[in-house]
């Protein structure tokens, strides 16, 4: 198997699915970081030779560079009870993957971003413009996940799969942003379920 | 198989790319359409039994239902060439696909629902003060797609994959949102290349 490397900055949710997907799993992972607030995945160096798109994570696989992380988590476990094997579970788990891209990171991620680590006295007139759609936003995507979550233990299926691991992620630190989980009942009682799971690992 | 059902407003280009995956498979697909203009994914019947989200497009097969319209391609591509058979290229086609997503849609779409659907005079100023970021973030994306085809045919390996379907629906009429194809050649001569697939159906 090709050596597996993560490039990732250790704060961000995103490099976290990740790693939590390799631990899960028990994949060697080494890790290369890079600090977003320096401008370090915008080099003329990591544009050319990691992610035009000036992303992380990237998870390169040898000489190969794979970005986006609900990508590279699905390229970790393939093959593995992390993904069901039955075609419609299967469809339904990437439902609730690319509804973590769509509705959930850009609102919860990025208001955890913009108040813990660019703080709230440094943000932009656009950026304080869209705190209050971007808070309305993340509890709708928290709503919908509390609403599916209370009559199961997991988003697809019986047992944890990638769409835990993806909206575990900034989900678990959400409060961050500003948001309430004491609101979210069935989301308190999956994220301990979540961080029970052997292998599991902690966010830095 | 069991019998496949769009719900879909024939406007939206997340709809458009489900119905083009089932033309260029060869599958037949029965459509139930929505107006989303007068709020039709809004009602309680359509949130208790459609899809809690609030969205189309939601594919139905047989009594379930899948959200997500990279998620419904997915389901009907399982198993045919429109999924790549390597892994590596199989998690880089999803790799397009999440940016899609989250690059791609939120800036390219959005700008092309508020002009040409809403109208510019109709905007709300929160909108308004958006438009500036959707229109860098939309062309930012294009160009991370022009620079990928500059040297090559598909996103992924050497044919059309759903990569190249999910970015197909919102980049060839990105112009009605104010973008401008003419600034991207490679783009230009791919958007004629998957208009050339046998099966491809228009959108409405």
């Amino acid at each position: 198997m090709d050596d597996l490397t993560l490039h990732e900055d250790p704060r961000s949710g995103n490099c976290y699915k990740i790693r939590l997907t390799a631990a899960l799993l028990g994949k060697p992972l080494a890790c290369k970081q890079y600090d977003i607030m320096q401008g370090e995945t915008r080099t003329p160096e990591f544009l050319r030779d990691v992610n035009a798109n000036g992303r992380i994570p990237v998870l390169q696989i040898g000489d190969r560079f794979l970005p986006e992380s609900n990508a590279a988590c699905w390229y970790l476990a393939e093959g593995s009870p992390l993904i069901p094997g039955e075609a419609f579970d299967r469809a339904d788990m990437l439902r609730w993957m690319f509804f973590e891209q769509y509705n959930h990171e850009p609102n919860i991620a990025t208001l955890r971003f913009w108040l813990q680590f660019v703080g709230e006295a440094n943000l932009s007139p656009f950026q304080e413009s869209q705190i209050m759609a971007k808070r309305a936003g993340g509890e709708d995507a928290l709503a919908v996940m509390d609403e599916h979550l209370a009559g199961r233990d997991w988003f697809v299926g019986d047992s944890v799969t990638l769409a835990d691991i993806a909206l575990y992620a900034y989900t678990h630190v959400c409060e961050a942003g500003g948001f309430r989980l004491q609101d979210y009942p069935a989301i308190c009682r999956w994220l301990i379920r979540v961080s029970g799971l052997p292998g599991y690992v902690r966010m830095s």
